[in-house]
Formats: C-alpha cells, sequence, structure tokens
C-alpha cells in the first residue's frame, strides 16, 4: 500500500478505535482541538480526518453537541410474514407496522395514492404495454415520529381502477386482501435485493446523514394465473434496517 | 430547500442527464473544460460537482481516459439454490460459480483455510464459549480475472477439525456436503442482508471505487438438532450484485 498522507493516518487510527470497540457506539469522538493535540497536526488535518470517517458512515457530526460514533439499531424486515398462508398473515396485515409496534416503538405512515405512467423497471415487471397507466400508493413511513424508509406499491389500472386500491387513504385490511377479493389472489412473489448511494431527493426525504447508502428491495406478487399483479419497491435506509429470510428443507 | 451553490446546480444537471438518460451507461461525461464553458463556471467547481456525483456512485473516473457514467451489470444471486432439495442441488456444489458461469463469465477463487478466534458477532452466532476456535474458509472470488466478492465460511473446530475442511484447498464436492457426512445435515438456514459502506481493506481487496456500499450477507446454517453449525459472510459490493429471493404460499 502508498505511503498514507497525514490525514488518513488521523483517520486510521480514530477507525481503528471504533472497530476494536475502545470507542463504542453513541460514544463522543475527541474534539477537533483535543485530536490536534493529541497528533500533533492542524485544524485542517482533522477535519480531513473526520470527513473521511463521516462518509464511511462510521461517525455522525450534530451540531453544537459534538461528533459521535454512530449507533446501530436496525429494524428487522421480514419479507416473508406478508407470504404466510392466508389465515395466518390475517392479523399482520402490515409488517412493518407489527415489526415497529413489536420493539415498542411507534409507527406511522402518510399514504399517497395517484395514478401514473411508472418507471419503466416497474412497466416491465408488471408486463404492462407502452401506454398503460398504473395505481401507485406511495408510503412515507415514520419510526417514533422520524422518517424512516419508503415503500411504494405499484397496480395494474386495469385490475384496480374500480376498487379502494384507487381511492385515497389506508386500506385497514390491507391492499392484498382487496386483490384476492378482485380474483387476483397472490401465491408467488420475487424479491429483488441491492443496494446503493441514495439520489438527493431520497437523502432529503429520508433526512439521511453523509455515508449513508440505501438497501432497495423490490417485490413483485404473482397471482394463480402467473401474472404479475404488485409491484413494490422500499427504499430502507442500510443504517436502520436488516432483512431476515429463514429457509427449510422440504 | 435551501438554495444550492453554483457547484451543485452543475451536479444536479450531470445527475438528471443521467437519471433521465440522456447520458447512458458507459456514455462519457463532457470534460472539465467543456463543463466550464456549459456552465460558466471555474475548474474548481466543476472538480466539486463532479467530486459529489462520484460520492453518489453515479459516474467514474478513469484517469487518463475520462470520466464515464457507471455501468451496472449485476450478478444475480440466489441464495435459495444452495438450500434446494440434496438431490436436486448435487451438481450445483456452488452457487457463485454457477451463477458466473451460466452468464458465460469466468469464475475463480482463491481459498485459505486457517483456524481463528471468530469475530464476536459470529461466535453468537454459532454458539461458541468465549476461548472457543472456528475454522474459516475464506474465498476471494474473481469474475473474468476482477476481484468480484468475499465469501468467508466458519464452522466450529470441535465440529470439523480432523476433516477435509479444516485442511487447504478446495473441496470439490462442497464443505456442506462434508458436513452432512459428519452427521451435520443442515435442514435450516436464517440469511440476513445488511449494507454498509466499506472498510479500508474491502475497498482495497475488492477493488472498490469511491461511492461504492457493499451488501453484507450472513447465513447460518442449522441441522437437524438446531445447532448452528456455520455461519457463512458474503461481502457483494452493490453495483455488482443483486440478491434474489423467490416465495411461494403453500
Amino acid at each position: 500500500m502508498a505511503r498514507s498522507s497525514l490525514y488518513q493516518q488521523v483517520a486510521a487510527e480514530v477507525r481503528r478505535a471504533i472497530y476494536t470497540g475502545d470507542l463504542a457506539p453513541g460514544d463522543q469522538i475527541p474534539t477537533e482541538t483535543d485530536l490536534m493535540e493529541m497528533h500533533g497536526v492542524s485544524r485542517n488535518t482533522v477535519r480531513l480526518a473526520l470527513g473521511e470517517l463521516e462518509n464511511e458512515g462510521l461517525i455522525l457530526r450534530m451540531r453544537r453537541r459534538g461528533t459521535f460514533v454512530r449507533e446501530r439499531r436496525p429494524l428487522l424486515m421480514r419479507p416473508q410474514d406478508e407470504f404466510l398462508p392466508l389465515d395466518q398473515s390475517e392479523p399482520r396485515f402490515d409488517s412493518f407496522v407489527h415489526a415497529v409496534t413489536s420493539e415498542g416503538r411507534r409507527a406511522d405512515q402518510n399514504i399517497e395514492v395517484s395514478i401514473v405512467k411508472p418507471p419503466e423497471d416497474v412497466s416491465i415487471r408488471l408486463a404492462l404495454g407502452d401506454d398503460s397507466l398504473a395505481v401507485v400508493r406511495r408510503r412515507l413511513r415514520f419510526v417514533d415520529g422520524q422518517p424512516y424508509n419508503t415503500y411504494d406499491s405499484y397496480f395494474p389500472l386495469d385490475l384496480v381502477g374500480d376498487s379502494e386500491i384507487a381511492r385515497p387513504g389506508d386500506i385497514k385490511r390491507g391492499a392484498n386482501r382487496v386483490l384476492a377479493e378482485l380474483g387476483h389472489h397472490q401465491v408467488r412473489a420475487v424479491d429483488d435485493i441491492s443496494a446503493r448511494m441514495p439520489t438527493p431527493d431520497e437523502a432529503l426525504q429520508l433526512q439521511l446523514e453523509p455515508g449513508t447508502p440505501v438497501v432497495v428491495y423490490v417485490r413483485v406478487g404473482y397471482d394463480s394465473e402467473d401474472t404479475p399483479v404488485r409491484v413494490a419497491v422500499s427504499v430502507l435506509p442500510a443504517d436502520k434496517h436488516l432483512i431476515r429470510y429463514e429457509l427449510e428443507r422440504h
């Protein structure tokens, strides 16, 4: 490895303290002045070092309060919950609400319903023609009042245009139940999981700190004729979510 | 939103061109000089703008060749493949090799075998005592000669110390098969998926560009007594991997 610059050396020492646990999650990092004295370097060098650690998602700079080791307390998401046999899934109409409330935290969501020409990747997954429209139910979800993730469900307009799904507001029994009543019970799903850096809009909406990637989770639901009837796109800030699947050999 | 600075305005225009597809994956971005003229700004402003886009993972700066829109051609990983009924999984001893070769690309891996005191989170998942050791088989995997991901499998030393698993080199029929022969056939697995920015070591080993998060995929395998017998940790650069699960309602 090439010889590292002064600021990289300072960053490496703080990083090591975090990885070894000498600095624990939530601990305050020494002040800029302290770091200048400890390492015999300039303020600018300290700032470059802290900037690097911030971009790695290791520390959090809080205005007027100081700099802290980031806490990781991810929400456990279980995508299979929504896919339990129908009788078992009855009481769990929303797995996000279930996951949050079972941790003793408070869940809220804003829902916006609109009719749109969906993004190309959603159109393809729904096997829609070029000019076909979709109903989208966009949710911004909150935990204890903080924006936490987004969850947008797309449905072919032809399928759901006359149903509650196309009307504003929450559907207490869940949109999946309405789809089933319309004759499109989902029997199969394909889940795609990837990650990337957030778009500026996402960073703003979800109040993301620098150095926070997002996990993008896309579910396509198919009915018994193998027609795609729903595409759900979730954007999950990576520092706050853990996705878990359980597999059994049958 | 606060009024954005000059470099943010330049970044926003290039970003928009990428999101709308005016600049497609692999396309060259206008040179610094072109961008200075197009926007009537200084070289420093252009560099700040490009730095921001690079940190978002949208562009790739290649020495002496110019700056390009990043290509996304992710490898499709199917964690369930390894968990097919035993008779079906027979020919597919390594799902990474299968995924790569089925795309017509070349897969290679380096394997290092050692006996270690595992990291705390692995110890906990393997339900090991404080001083218990594990055999770790560390793989660095390549696609078409480029480092692609890492895959480290931990096994309790007590369980596998006398077997091939503890000896150097590849195991043609797969370590899972050896575990089954030792009486620890895995019948259940728990998969945890999260994402974060890479550590400097990971960035170096996997030759990551700035603005590239990693997906961390951890599988714990349990035998029929519900004893954890294997923990596999994969570090997957987010720009190169897509994880897919398929669910069916039984």
